[in-house]
């Protein structure tokens, strides 16, 4: 089968590899219908996920069919369309019992990091009992891709850590795909404002459309001052950190309000600095998180009754064999206008 | 009448002051019969906190009785026990209405510190309706003055922020009064391990009495093995910072297990380093929080039901004019193996 392989730093190409096959009574095959390109994409080809080898199939995100089941696997059978979590689950561990399936000792974020991934024609899923779910009837398969990961991300490490609330403010800073999942998932608490902070203009558009009630150009503008003006000069009840550098974890910490979340979604490859001197009397909450996915029932639910429509934050569309253009258009967002993009093997 | 007074960094005086009036109809005049000193107070004496100015009367902790009230004051009448809280709360602002009276936009934390305090033969409470708690009947007054403040501090900053929880395992950094009364109401909480750490060899042994399952001596024992071995590898679920300075704090983040939380008291003067590269993915929690003293009606009722015994942090006792005294055998806790002192002016 072709897949999209890793080859060290900078280095990848879309390739023949063998296709996979059951390794364990709790593995399904699944043959991949649509996937897609996450950051840690780009971050792994980078060569900040050492963990990563030579050889490796990248990709966690995509929906497909099933192709064949381990012996043990009871909750799908072949020929089901599933959506692929970006967690694999044994469901059996420790953490697992108490649904922080990131966490799993068995599993948590391994596809296309430390096993073989979905952008390939054929997957090779662990513990798919629970690690994939059915399809509800009649639904977009190509928006649920966005529940793979980004809608869950934003929504678990964002929203619901953040404590968004009906009438409370709130400010995102960064608006690429999964600041926009948090937006869009914010939206279902009724927030009294929702202000999106990047420094893409079109991103900030995006936002807009997306209901964001206001935006601030963070190259143009001056952040804290804006928000301040915005909020009455009290800072945000919560502050979703979706982009990962020192600079706009600390913006966070000057705009929260007091009694507010700082809800951290944004991979951080330094340590930063936390302003405890100003914070310690500020009753504020700091939170960290992996994606558990334990929400991701509850989002397919909100995608077929429509108040969830993912299929927005999808921008441009390619065959799977194009993927090496749909890398380079995915990677080069400002110029190019993309958020998500979808890479079909139908 | 006779004051503690603060004359500017490193100064103070226990000398004449004229007896405080009622400035507002929401105040009381209290007469003190017990008050104590806290390590804020040290901080406030080593010139950490520039805005308490020369000429202020120190002290934020006490019990005593009501020698005058205000036309407004409702709940208390000239001969009423009372307990002061270290928070002052007007009742009626943004924040008070939402129970966090720390931010109280007319109170917060003000008395020794904005306005004149309690180690003092009299003190003006503001806001009194809702800045004073009656005495239940038969309690010990003497043990009721460490719920002005430390003890509500350890609970809602300490055990509350940090969810300890039935078999969950608890580490306290920091065993001064603050964490010692940490540990008293964690224990309410039945965690199955209160790891408590310090350097203080007498206050370990303190802790051990007051229900600590485990100590560690900072000072003789590398921390994070010692931690790790207790919890089988797996950190802490609850880590309490009390004590304010950058080492402790970065100490609870390398002990604080996945889905843990970190509960910051201590009062910090500096930023301290956050690894986030290493915590954005171990889906965490920080709190901080001056104390609200929403609790202290039911710290009163576990006091009273014998839940709690406050007094056993009392470790010296003296008159109020001997508080110079006082403040000696506080701030060589060491030597001196002082806990809280009790001033008396019966």
């Amino acid at each position: 089968m072709k897949a999209l392989v890793y080859h060290g730093p900078g280095q990848k190409a879309f390739e023949d590899k063998p296709q996979p096959v059951i390794q364990a009574p709790t593995d399904a095959i699944v043959r991949i219908l649509k996937t897609t390109i996450c950051g840690t994409d780009l971050h792994i080809l980078k060569g900040d996920v050492p963990e990563v080898t030579d050889g490796r199939i990248l990709g966690h995100e995509g929906v497909g069919v099933i192709a064949e089941t381990g012996s043990n696997v009871s909750n799908f059978k072949k020929g089901d369309h599933v959506l692929i979590s970006c967690i694999t689950a044994c469901g059996k561990c420790e953490y697992c019992r108490k649904s922080m399936y990131s966490h799993c000792e068995n599993g948590g974020w391994i596809l296309g990091h430390l096993i073989d991934g979905t952008q390939a024609e054929y997957v090779r899923i662990p513990f798919a009992d629970t690690s994939l779910h059915h399809i509800p009837a009649g639904a977009d398969e190509e928006a649920l891709v966005m529940l793979s990961d980004i809608l869950p991300t934003g929504y678990e490490c964002g929203v619901l850590n953040g404590k968004v609330a009906p009438g409370s403010t709130v400010a995102i800073v960064g608006a690429g795909p999964v600041g926009l999942a948090a937006l869009l998932t914010a939206d279902f608490y009724s927030p009294s404002k929702i202000i999106m902070i990047d420094l893409d203009e079109n991103r900030l558009q995006v936002a807009r459309q997306f209901g964001a009630t206001d935006t601030i150009n963070s190259e143009k503008e001056a952040v804290v001052e804006r928000l301040m003006a915005i909020t009455g000069n009290r800072g945000v009840d919560t502050a979703i950190e979706a982009v990962g550098i020192p600079a706009t974890f600390e913006l966070c910490e000057s705009i929260i309000a007091p009694g507010g979340c700082i809800a951290n979604v944004g991979v951080h490859g330094k340590p930063v600095t936390l302003h405890l001197q100003d914070l310690w009397a500020k009753n504020i909450t700091i939170t960290t998180r992996l994606v558990d996915t334990v929400t991701t029932p509850l989002l397919l639910n909100t995608v077929v009754s429509k108040k969830l429509d993912p299929k927005q934050l999808i921008t441009h569309r390619f065959e799977l064999q194009d993927i090496l253009k749909a890398y380079e258009t995915f990677s080069h967002a400002e110029q190019e206008k993309s958020l998500k993009v979808i890479l079909s093997n139908d």
